[in-house]
């Protein structure tokens, strides 16, 4: 296997491979796969190849990403592709690389294309985007999970062993449950969003999909750094990456706050993840998780989606009709809430906020389902509110309490669909998540990713 | 002189004075003042006195505040007087003192009662209450300054050493320059809002008025600390006062930028103070200070105050005609913001934030007039909102940029109307800015107060 970001580095450096037979293996797959949806723009292999041999003459092997292929989501600018954020409306052509990807660029990355996304980023389905709906590589009808669907994915099926995604409500955690992969949400500002559409501007993280708690690791310590293109980015240095701690208190919520929505295998799931944590040495600690659930209801109930109604306040005024019906009906709510509305539960989520670090003083993060369950492309089209918003329980509240959050992959269900867990602490931990999500994840036994799934899958029936 | 708390603890320690003698002497200046709009509630005489008597017989006299009167803004809780805020409609009887009051009296401080202020904590001028224009100390045609007016007077006509008020928008400033007092507003967070009838519960702050730069120091020890009560607090000890550091670098406005609205005299007082600090050894450096002034125009052409309007949102829907008339236009303004219009006023907050981290990157302190110029009840009266608004182009930015002020008497103009300067730093920098204040006041050879003014002032012309 040389499929992780380390493999794949010390076969380069062994000289085993160049960074042009890896971006060869990448195109070969996305024709294999051969699923139109999962980009929305993609780069001619000729031209990554080009700049993959140009790489290998010129630049530093050392370089911590040097000769990976990397998929970006397309709500983030890559220079010389259009910039959608899943609305064909809405493309423009950036004169610059978002700071993520022009740093990435610099670590020694080959972008491969922009992928696609729930509109606006606005979603946790992957069903929200006029370019298609991206087949699920576990079940063809299940939804693949959003909004950065594409992006996971791409690294899910071996595209790419790393791609950038967005997260403000969960949409870099939970497309990686369902594609068993890592999806790192790091502490807000520790990334720039300079250079990414907005969705919550106070809120939004670039998130990071890789295979591996260490390349997703080793990829945020190449990106992360304060940038004056952001305001909204903070001097976070990213700790070393200890062992796991002996006797870490891992909170997890009482038996009868957990929520499944009926789905018994996520139930049994959970239960098996917190089994192997507790055999990893982890303190089990149940705590009163509403308060949690409260802030996170905030995110769309509340004034928050006025941030979101605010990137698309023009399109809306012109053409709303190139706006997808759903994501229009949310992004119109955000134009009617009040000011008097917004400080209110400011001041709510401030009180949330010392509960939520109360709570912290008595445990080292939280772990829950990364989601609850998962539904079918059909039955969120036909209730496509009511069950996005379900998905969200374990992940909308992260932002707003200013947690740093980890998405791991924990088994495989008796139903043959991926669950995840994600390890929860306040803005400033992402090195001690990462540790116990390392040895979490390898006690688990799982595959990486998709990679033993069937390479081809038939299209779906039209 | 026996009026500063250091003189007044000295005084108690060598024998010469009970806490007793000093009430006594406080009500026999309240009476002789003869003013009934500088308190909204005075406690008995008598009871205070008792009071004194027993903390002499029971509490230790080496507590920081050990029998010093203290007067209090109407819009902080005292258990056993009622709340006003300065509307006789919202008047409510607290069951327990606002965390700052409580602290005062667990370090020995006596309160003689609740001064007057700009209803609702809504102006600098004074003026806006139902109670009474309290009359200026130095010229009684002119405004006292607000909204902390009554407390200001209280210090400055030597009534107590030490009082309360609050700050958002530079009520804790104004009235301290125009009543040749000190007004300490601490960083946002140091002194518990708990108990305190907001105005911007996100900008809100408790502010000290005291004599001296030592005085408001020792009070702020005194009350600073976390509150669970509060949600807003923020853990950010004291430092340790140290000598004004040589060499202090302190960002000036350019000459062009400073606004003193055809004020010579404040002009001339303004220079005069900037020489005297350069005297001291200090750097006077030119910088840009429109950004501080665009952050400031935010304070109430903003959402902001949406935030004052959910204060009075009841009595607005119920009785609106109880609420004072030039008050109630402010407020009802706040009714109809947007969300939108929030969040994308945070984000050019935000951005002024980072020019202002940028330009605190090269000075130590900015130090500006705390307020440009004074004017005449009659004057206000004519143009309520357009100069009262002027008043605060030194003030309102502050809590907006989480800066901490402190301001400070400079001098006696030509016109006999005391002139002040705010010295500004980043939050935490509290103990830094009393360091140069005590030293640029010292070197002012001010009298105190208006303790050299008449005691007796013949009442206004009615």
């Amino acid at each position: 296997m040389t499929e992780t970001i380390t493999e794949i580095l010390r076969a380069y450096r062994a000289g085993a491979l160049t960074p042009e037979d890896i971006v060869a293996r990448s195109f070969a797959r996305i024709r294999a796969r051969n699923d139109p949806a999962i980009f929305i723009s993609l780069r001619e292999e000729a031209e990554v190849c080009a700049e993959a041999r140009a790489l290998a003459r010129a630049a530093d092997m050392q370089s911590p990403l040097f000769g990976i292929p990397v998929a970006i989501k397309d709500n983030i600018d890559v220079k010389g592709l259009p910039t959608t954020a899943g609305c064909p409306a809405y493309l423009y052509r950036p004169h610059s690389d978002a700071t993520a990807v022009a740093r990435l660029r610099e670590a020694g990355a080959l972008i491969l294309g922009k992928t696609n996304l729930d509109q606006f980023a606005t979603g946790l389905v992957g069903v929200r985007t006029p370019y298609g709906v991206a087949r699920n590589l576990f079940d063809q009808k299940l939804i693949p999970g959003g909004s950065s669907a594409g992006s996971a994915i791409a690294v899910a099926a071996g595209f790419a062993p790393l791609a950038l995604g967005t997260d403000t409500a969960g949409s870099g955690r939970v497309p990686a449950a369902y594609n068993n992969i890592v999806g790192l949400k790091p502490s807000r500002g520790m990334i720039s969003t300079a250079g990414v559409v907005p969705a919550c501007r106070t809120l939004d993280c670039v998130s990071i999909f890789a295979l591996t708690v260490d390349d997703a690791t080793a990829a945020l310590k190449a990106i992360t750094g304060p940038d004056a293109a952001d305001p909204y980015s903070r001097p976070r240095p990213l700790r070393e990456m200890g062992p796991m701690p002996k006797g870490v208190r891992l909170g997890v919520p009482t038996p009868g706050d957990r929520l499944f929505f009926g789905d018994r295998h996520s139930a049994a799931c959970y239960e098996a993840a917190l089994a192997r944590l507790a055999g990893l040495g982890a303190a089990i600690i149940e705590i009163d998780i509403e308060p949690f659930y409260a802030a996170g209801r905030l995110l769309y109930e509340g004034p928050w989606v006025a941030e979101r109604y605010l990137t698309v306040k023009a399109l809306i005024a012109s053409t709303p009709e190139e706006i997808h019906p759903v994501t229009r009906q949310i992004l119109l709510a955000g134009a009617h809430r009040t000011a008097a509305e917004t400080f209110a539960a400011f001041y709510q989520l401030e009180d949330l906020r010392r509960v939520s670090d109360h709570t912290f003083a008595s445990i080292d993060a939280l772990v829950v389902p990364t989601a609850p369950t998962i539904y079918s492309v059909d039955d969120v089209l036909a209730d496509p509110i009511g069950l996005n918003s379900r998905l969200g329980v374990y992940t909308n509240f992260a932002n707003l309490l200013d947690l740093c959050g980890l998405a791991v992959p924990s088994s495989i269900c008796a139903d043959a669909i991926p669950f995840g867990v994600t390890l929860l602490a306040p803005a400033g931990e992402d090195a001690f998540l990462a540790a116990i999500g390392l040895e979490f994840h390898r006690a688990s036994g799982l595959p990486l990713g998709a990679l033993r799934q069937p390479a081809l899958i038939a299209p779906p029936p039209t």
